[in-house]
């Protein structure tokens, strides 16, 4: 029985939505009718968010758990100064139950006042609704791309958006859409990866996911927040929040065109880059925030500000002398709400712009419409808060088979010399490394709260690497030592002296969890006391499997040739344990593969879709060379690829090429194989990268047998953005390559 | 009577130049009557540079040593191309007689031809003449800028010029003014550092040395070669020849303003970056080689390629379909001169191009025009060869005692706890390291061939630091273990256990020779056989002295803790090793700063002037916090800073402020300081740097003694890039800071 309400949540829903008697007009009018109402101080309420920690009652300066929003605190946020919307938590998860009391406390109140607007409430709902107990996390992002399965994270999304509406949020920060190429960023866990193909096409599945097909989401759906709008994701020094340098031509070609096809699926928000580029903050940019966003994309939703960026504009960045004149850059810029995040200054210093002629009025109603709009698409007017009651498969049995079949998809097998996995039933194993017994490093951040520090205990009923295979394999079958913790030698003596008496060591290192700038770090190689660990077990000459758990691809080079076999977790969520002793055991066959490029050394970082001048060819003292590359991972089958076929060797603007190649499982299990299909520009007026991801396709295949992938090929798969900054297809030679096969073809413009 | 030669060199030299009698507008006469006179076919020969190999004979295709031009080659070379430049030397250093007999025999081909123009020779020159025996290597540029010494700069790049021009070569490809700022970039060492403004006031001082001050060069003088014009020295990778993303505000601001002061001191030729900016080679870049160079700079000689950059254009970043295509891109934008090297396809292609259209006549006649122009102001035409009788100083004591002088100014004391240096005469040393016996290891690249590799035989009359320490401290005083090679484990024990007997261990560490894409590195931590020496010998209890001999700072931060002092030499040349054992001996009171900051990881690069956002106030998980900073460098004495005073603390347009203080000796030994001003913009439309250096001097003081050091500061040092690419100077208030005092004001404007 729940199993059918599930199929109602996935597929009714989207059929019994607000929008047929809502269309975009009936919106527009009912905005413009309350535009039209409001005082000043009430536009810029709504254009304010502050956080909940500044609501929350206090003892001795510390927040009451459970948390409870002080009437007094919420009165001058919402009596005086008509605040709009409010975000997030500050501290740990709270219970469902809390969340809904809360949310109805703060609608309360805002619904006596004059013209009823309610407050619209966001939070960092990462792959879950992570800021609530007991529900569904997800992989994180970088996990979910390994999938290459857009269907399977539309259906993980859907859940999430379910579950937070649960908590009666609906609105969640999230996707991010920053690309994933620069790996000593601490952010890069939260992104799709490394190809701007593959993350569009992932944050589209995304929002629709959380969103909805309609305009108007259900009670079942949230607005998506795409961030962090643009170019967040490569600092110059790797680290967060600080310094980008992006020309304008790299920012569209690689930056942009994801965001522009999650805005043309509907995104309702964007969050905005706390970084600068070029000397600017992004913050401060009306070319990004307005010419580009809202002209060229023509983004409707509304551009929220991140945790207090505008107050950083002169705090941190120094382009303005004071926070009045942080406000006004800000909101001429672009902007439309101010994540301020604990204080009225920006409420106080935006209405006296206004009097003072610094801000315009058009440009305050322009971001409060916008605002409105959302509110209405997310129905709150006719919905501030929910019921429970609508909520029954909040973290059920069939949300966490979804989880643990989406995360089945995710991990990656990167190295299985000599078939050394799986391994069967009735072997010895000795578990170790840091990673091993943590539901903190399958999480990562932004769970439960934000460094993801607690996870240990919110999770406690689910499995960690160690327990999943102890269930698995038998608690007599499995011995454990940590031997290190991330930072520190610990017990490598025990740890050496157990493996003797086992058959496999599954060796678990990684990263710890982290987000934002206390990921930071200052040297890519993974941490010493982790390889002093990996140094000593090889010596015992037992076979050695990897288990790697990170954020980012750490450095592992200089042991990677001690291990017999490497799975790639990434940051798989609560069911990764689980998925970890099903792949040792060969129940689950793995089917992610990367992606991004996993690095071989600290200062050598090139992408796959590097140029010809950074190949070994030109560069043969180090040129590419990483690790494992972008699109790799094994099977516990194989795939033969054959037949690669193209409709014609010759493209047009007319005629797009329709190319197919047969792949063939030619192992003894079933497996699942991705399909990328790569094209080389031969010669091109912005050199040519060596090969860039134009489609992809995930099927799966019974021993034996063959299926035909097809894709089609048209000009705008072989555009890029030329010198004067304008998408062309220019004539010439073009490399395809699928599986290892290759063809030639010709663009032959507007023949 | 020697040091009377010297003296008439630096300075009556100067006065009898030939430009009295050569106005500007009688070489531009000479040369339009000349390019009048000129085929399309000898035009595109002036346009042509090949290099010397392949113009030598070889036996069983191996040059001929010592080498020896082919009279066949040259005809094709010189008869039927009309080649009208040559460079380098393939292989290893000729003598100075040789290289009299070499440009003869080409002088002696070309003046044949119909319109007797002379061949321009041009060569690596690279601080000294480095491709002839027996001649002054001075440190290279990375050191010399340690020096903050303009004037010793330019002394040793007239003695370098004298001892060209003593080969018959009258064109070096130097001084570099790529910016420092990338520590993984292979040819940092090449460059002045990392602060622009140092970077174009040592750049004006080399070129004033290589030209003198007249517009056409004496017999003692060289023209320069600008390089690599522009913004070379920023791949993403780190890696040489690799793609570089420099949004056009950040060149503006930190690659362009050296070359525009060295073009304005009367640089004659400068050579194109051989890498791409965001994805145009600069090759092929007509905004960067015509617009800015040509336009806004005014630069009225020619441009250059570096070596086959103009084939690179198809065969490595692939925006031309073949070797035609290529040309017509690489001239149209504004390359004047071709580095070929070897065959002569530019000249068949630039023909065809002409004939065809493609090119126009009237670029051909520009390139032309500028190249032939050079070729007067170096007096080729009068003067196509030499006199050897004309140069008895080369290599002289003289020579070699600037030389000695000028390292003696680059070397850095970073660390001297306890004052451990310097150590007294009869102290036991154990010196060990890699580079401790190796004048390769102190040379580094470009010195006596190209990757540097022979120096060890070339240099054997001059002192290694182990051999300069037996010389001053006694050998009957002096252990040596080598230790370990740069990627070997050695004899680690053997100088484990000759420290024993020894006061003190000199551990000399760093890096081998290399230039170019052959030094690219993937890890920018020192190596880690260097890493175990230190660690082993730490264990003995001994102090050590570190002295780092290294191309770019090589991370230490695992190892510095073990040392009591650490010497930075960079690459100090020929009597580099002399000056370590006379700086460990105290004969030389250390004065050099540090021209670049010295990280601490390799994954946590930040520049002195790096943005608040990149403090540890706002970053404290990897904020600036590197190693030792910019400008960083201790003294066997104590400078203190006093009485700092502004003659107005309002700077307007018309009024420049006057800054002085007072620098005291306040130790027992003479010593010399160099003065840094930095100034801090403290609210900007771009985001400001934390500081900028704008002024600096180096005085000598005393023991005891005071001087009062003024500088002016005026609008143009408070100006930087806007957003609109103009050079602005923004109403506001400004700190300034000098040897740890500061000082604020107020910038007016036009008032």
């Amino acid at each position: 029985m729940k199993r059918k309400l599930l199929t109602y949540l996935f597929s009714a829903s989207m059929l019994t939505g607000y929008a047929q008697n809502n269309p975009s007009t009936m919106i527009d009018q009912k905005v413009n009718q309350l535009v039209g109402q409001m005082t000043l101080e009430e536009k810029v309420g709504q254009m304010t968010q502050i956080s909940v920690e500044a609501l929350l009652k206090t003892t001795n300066g510390v927040v009451n758990e459970p948390h409870e929003i002080d009437p007094a605190k919420l009165a001058i946020c919402i009596q005086q100064h008509k605040v709009g919307s409010i975000l997030n938590i500050g501290g740990d998860a709270q219970t469902k139950e809390n969340w809904q009391t809360l949310i109805q406390t703060i609608q309360a109140m805002a619904l006596k006042e004059r013209l009823k607007v309610p407050v619209l409430y966001g939070i960092d709902a990462i792959r879950g609704n992570n800021y609530t107990l007991n529900t569904v996390l997800f992989p994180q992002q970088i996990a979910q791309a390994a999938s290459f399965n857009p269907s399977m994270i539309q259906k993980a999304s859907q859940i999430s958006a379910y579950e937070t509406r649960a908590s009666f949020i609906p609105w969640t920060f999230s996707p991010v859409l920053d690309l994933g190429r620069q790996p000593v960023w601490p952010r890069i866990w939260e992104t799709f990866g490394e190809d701007p193909y593959l993350v569009g096409e992932l944050g589209k599945a995304t929002v629709e996911g959380f969103q909805g097909n309609n305009q108007v989401t259900d009670k079942y759906h949230v607005a998506a927040c795409l961030k962090h709008y643009m170019g967040y994701s490569m600092p110059l020094s790797g680290h967060d929040r600080t310094p980008a340098w992006i020309p304008e031509r790299e920012m569209r070609e690689y930056f942009l065109p994801q965001f522009a096809t999650a805005v043309k699926s509907g995104a309702k928000t964007v969050m905005v880059n706390s970084g600068e580029i070029n000397g600017l903050p992004v913050h401060a940019n009306k070319h990004i925030l307005t010419d580009i966003l809202k002209g060229e994309l023509k983004f409707e939703g509304f551009a929220v500000s991140d945790w207090q960026d505008i107050q950083y504009l002169y705090q941190r960045h120094r382009i303005a002398k004071d926070n009045k004149e942080a406000v006004m850059i800000a909101i001429n810029a672009g902007i439309d709400m101010s994540m301020v995040p604990t204080d009225y200054t920006f409420c106080e210093d935006l209405i006296a712009l206004v009097k003072e002629g610094k801000v315009p009025m058009s440009r305050i109603d322009d971001a409060v419409k916008r605002i409105l709009k959302v509110k209405y698409e997310v129905n709150l007017f006719d919905n501030p808060s929910g019921n429970n009651k609508d909520y029954p498969l909040v973290n059920s049995a069939e949300h966490n088979k979804v989880n643990y079949d989406a995360a089945a998809e995710c991990i990656t097998l990167l190295k299985n010399a000599n078939n050394v996995l799986p391994l069967s039933n009735g072997k010895k194993l000795l578990v170790c490394g840091p990673a091993a017994n943590s539901m903190r490093v399958l999480n990562g951040g932004w769970s439960r709260n934000w460094q993801g520090t607690n996870s240990n205990e919110t999770e406690k009923d689910k499995n960690t690497i160690l327990e999943a295979i102890q269930n698995r394999f038998g608690a007599a079958n499995v011995e454990y030592a940590e031997g290190v913790t991330f930072s520190e030698e610990k017990n490598i003596d025990e740890a050496v002296s157990k493996a003797a008496n086992t058959d496999v060591i599954v060796l678990c290192i990684g990263e710890n969890s982290y987000t934002e700038t206390p990921g930071n770090i200052d040297d890519l190689t993974i941490s010493a006391p982790q390889i002093a660990l990996a140094k000593a077990l090889a010596k015992t000459g037992k076979p050695i499997v990897f288990v790697l758990t990170e954020g980012r691809p750490r450095v592992i080079s200089s042991i990677e040739g001690l291990s017999s076999a490497v799975l790639h977790t990434y940051l798989l969520g609560n069911e990764g344990g689980n998925v970890v002793a099903d792949v040792l055991l060969g129940k689950v066959n793995p089917s992610g593969k990367l992606p991004y490029t996993y690095p071989r050394h600290p200062n050598s970082l090139h992408n796959y879709y590097h140029k010809y001048s950074e190949t070994l060819e030109f560069d043969q003292w180090g040129g590419f060379n990483p690790q494992w590359e972008f699109g790799f991972g094994l099977s516990y089958t194989s795939f033969s690829y054959s037949n690669l076929k193209l409709s014609s060797n010759q493209l047009t603007d007319a005629n797009a090429i329709t190319v197919s190649v047969d792949v063939r499982n030619i192992g003894s299990v079933v497996g699942k194989e991705t399909v990328l299909l790569f094209v080389s520009d031969q010669v091109a007026s912005v050199t040519p990268e060596v090969k860039r991801l134009r489609a992809f396709d995930k099927i799966e295949l019974k021993p034996g047998e063959t299926k035909t992938v097809s894709f089609t090929i048209d000009n705008d798969k072989l555009s890029f953005i030329n010198h004067s900054l304008q998408r062309v297809t220019e004539n010439g030679d073009f490399v395809l390559s699928v599986g290892g096969l290759k063809a030639d073809f010709k663009y032959l413009g507007n023949l």
